[in-house]
């Protein structure tokens, strides 16, 4: 039982509109997409003080390193919620209302925040958090309403009514409406609808009800994911079987169009989905030409945004334009198109994988590696492993490699066969071969991150091309 | 004494105006931009055959390797004259000159050519070449005039007058103008005035006795540079002094506009100087949105050009746009903005220059190297030498160094003083250290080329921590 609001975090958004940004490996809640922060972190510090629980954060286990990279960052400790797979918002809600309940009681008000909204007056969002908490804990699912400041086409909006019994600022809703065309929307802010954040506040007896009545294959699955949950520390692994029979379905769908608890309240805050880079554009400081470009170089250009990790971009005479770039992929469209970058992700997505050699960072839960060049008969990796961590005992069929450490000490197991192995110190400035077959494993023992230089020789190079033997992170087949 | 036309090619051109793709280090003449050959090689196959002498070839020192390398590619055999540095066309053409007197006599016909200019009908090349040599054997300066095609606004345009005594085709230039406005230029090309195309044809004799008229200094210091060149085989080192004396003017303002030689002949074929992305697009081939664009994904976009020699280009309801990128620059321009990259490149270079870890390749005579990845503690480059050559015996102050072969066999010495210098045959596969402060080079005894991967590690990589000991080319200071 807790007076205290318990807040859950969905990071479960893929951000494909944010492209070639976001990405799979590193998805939308984790990019520092304005001011430098990300929406995900920005999250955290919102929900932290006197009033909040530790917060429960619900993500897909590929990223669990970011995750907890962002927490240590932000010095917080959360209940992460690990899904073996992305099933939509509802399972989500499931999850975390199954788990809340056994932790806190059904009572306990828990106020379901997306991990990739950006909300700057955290003075404003906690005083809006306090009304509908009180108001939530009444019975009703108490939805934050933005009030529109213009006919956006992308958004879903809400029609409120009748203030809710012993409440001044909470209002029934009448209707959810789906994206309207523009000239419904205009009719539709005359009317004094909100715009649907997707982000509210219910208590956990609530959701688990609701679920049950609408979704009752949803709230199954969930509940026996958590039971049978894998708990280490303050990480649950969902169960990967139980979960994966939830029906893929938003909460949105599942439970507030159709349920007669729902309610909103007017935000009393700023706020931004920041879904598409038209509107991280809108959301970011601009200069007196209308640009938000960090380090780019523009001549006679006015109401653009770039952004880039890697090239230098130059822009001449255009107008209005994005243009995201990394090593690995550049986006040019106007800024009123930004929306269809879908589309061509899409297209993207029907061209041939490149198997190796592609330049983003990888994740894994021992740190990343990132491919530096590739060629015929070589591939040059940078691996950081984190302070602790190791990767799985491997070997591989067609490439040698050799190592190079340049920053902190790397503890190397290598050897020809299981019963041979042998482990080294291997110190910054020094070098050691894995030779083609050989039985492998670098560790980093120290408290600071440790780099290597990794030159593969060989004649393939692809990430296939690994047989493990012993795993800290549950990898072998 | 040579009847046989001794082809100029003037390699000097940087192409700024196609930045990111032309760079200092590899500049426009050399790039593949239009159907995957680069001009120069285009401009060695359309001068190649029986009414033609070798070329002679007059190019910046720097570009040497590229000028080698096209040259055996193309299988041709050629005279180069290096500048020890750019002094402009006039300088170019007087040292050319003084060579070709001096080889050939002052009787020889000289075709004087820019390496970088697009021309795909070499029968029609071919045939307006002897027209204009023909009667340039007779003294005239026989420029090749192009029929207009569009009021262009960025051109020189020549009045022609009464045909030349003896010609049909080649007449008097009553004028040379310089680039008009667009409706000057309207008025021209009713006119009957022809672009001038900045190619011609003279004898040596011709072109020595107008420079000296013209620009006597120009002349001299060219004479004087050939006179104090060094000769290796078929490369004429042009002396750094002598050259550094002529004053930089271009052959059309010191002579053209003013010798009262000048001739004009219609050009029989196709012509474009690849000015600016643009043109490059107008002589690309597009598909049937007007799109040229290689291996760009393309959502609703038209009459767009992208090249790409690294990241992945996605553009999404554009018109009209030009997107170059590679992996350390991207440049959008609307495609008749595409002039202006020049005012881009000057606003770049106002930037603070990055000492190491730019992502080009760097040609060297003995090949090229190319920054993967540089951190606080380490750079990593692929360098790749070519058969026969060596790096010059070096020593750092700042880095060690680690060296993997993945491609050849290469030849490595290596000591901590110049007395005990070990010399070691590393193959694919094998690495060598090179400790901090040792002495070291690495050579390529082999018939094909040695790529090898460079981890560095230490605290300074830039290119000015090396201290050189011996040279093949001449670098140690």
């Amino acid at each position: 039982m807790t007076d205290k609001i318990v807040p859950v975090i969905l990071s479960g958004g893929a951000g494909t509109r944010l492209w070639p940004a976001s990405t799979e490996m590193r998805p939308k809640p984790f990019l520092p997409l304005v001011g430098g922060k990300s929406t995900f972190a920005g999250t955290l510090t919102r929900v932290s003080g006197r009033d909040f629980s530790p917060p429960v954060i619900v993500a897909n286990k590929e990223h669990r390193p970011l995750v907890e990279e962002a927490l240590a960052a932000a010095g917080i400790e959360a209940t992460v919620l690990l899904e073996p797979e992305g099933r939509d918002t509802a399972a989500a809600i499931a999850a975390a209302a199954a788990w809340v309940a056994r932790e806190y009681g059904e009572h306990a008000v828990m106020l379901v925040l997306a991990a990739d909204h950006l909300i700057r007056n955290t003075e404003g969002f906690r005083a809006s958090v306090a009304v509908a908490a009180a108001a939530a804990a009444g019975g009703p699912i108490v939805v934050f309403g933005v009030e529109p400041s213009v006919p956006a086409t992308s958004y879903g909006y809400i029609r409120p009514g009748e203030p809710v019994a012993g409440t001044k600022d909470v209002r029934r809703v009448v209707a959810f409406v789906e994206k309207p065309d523009r000239s419904t929307a205009e009719h539709y802010i005359e009317s004094g609808y909100l715009w649907n954040s997707g982000n509210f506040a219910l208590t956990a007896g609530t959701a688990l009800a609701e679920l049950r009545r609408h979704v009752p294959e949803v709230a199954r699955a969930a509940a026996a994911a958590i039971d049978a949950a894998k708990v280490d520390g303050h990480t649950v692994s969902l169960d990967r079987e139980a979960f994966a029979r939830a029906p893929r379905i938003s909460f949105d769908h599942a439970v507030m169009e159709k349920t007669d608890r729902a309610a909103v309240v007017a935000a009393g805050f700023d706020w931004s989905d920041l879904g598409t880079w038209s509107s991280v554009w809108d959301a970011s400081e601009k200069d007196e030409t209308g640009n938000a470009v960090g380090e780019a170089v523009l001549v006679e250009t006015t109401g653009s945004f770039v952004a880039s990790d890697g090239p230098r971009v130059g822009l001449v005479g255009v107008e209005n334009l994005v243009v995201v770039a990394n090593n690995d992929s550049v986006l040019v469209a106007p800024r009123e198109r930004a929306d269809s970058v879908k589309e061509l992700v899409a297209a993207l997505n029907r061209l041939p994988e490149k198997n190796a050699g592609d330049r983003q960072r990888h994740y894994r839960p021992w740190g990343y590696y990132q491919s530096l060049d590739i060629g015929e008969t070589h591939q040059v990796k940078r691996i950081v492993v984190k302070p602790g961590a190791r990767l799985s005992l491997q070997r591989h069929r067609r490439r040698a490699e050799h190592w190079t450490v340049v920053q902190g000490v790397a503890e190397v197991t290598v050897g020809m066969s299981m019963d041979s192995l042998e482990v080294k110190t291997v110190r910054e400035n020094e070098t050691v071969h894995i030779p083609l077959h050989a039985i492998h494993r670098m560790a980093n023992r120290g408290e600071t991150p440790m780099t290597l230089i990794e030159v593969q020789y060989g004649d393939y190079f692809g990430e296939d091309d690994i047989e493990r033997f012993e795993d800290d992170y549950g990898r072998v087949a």
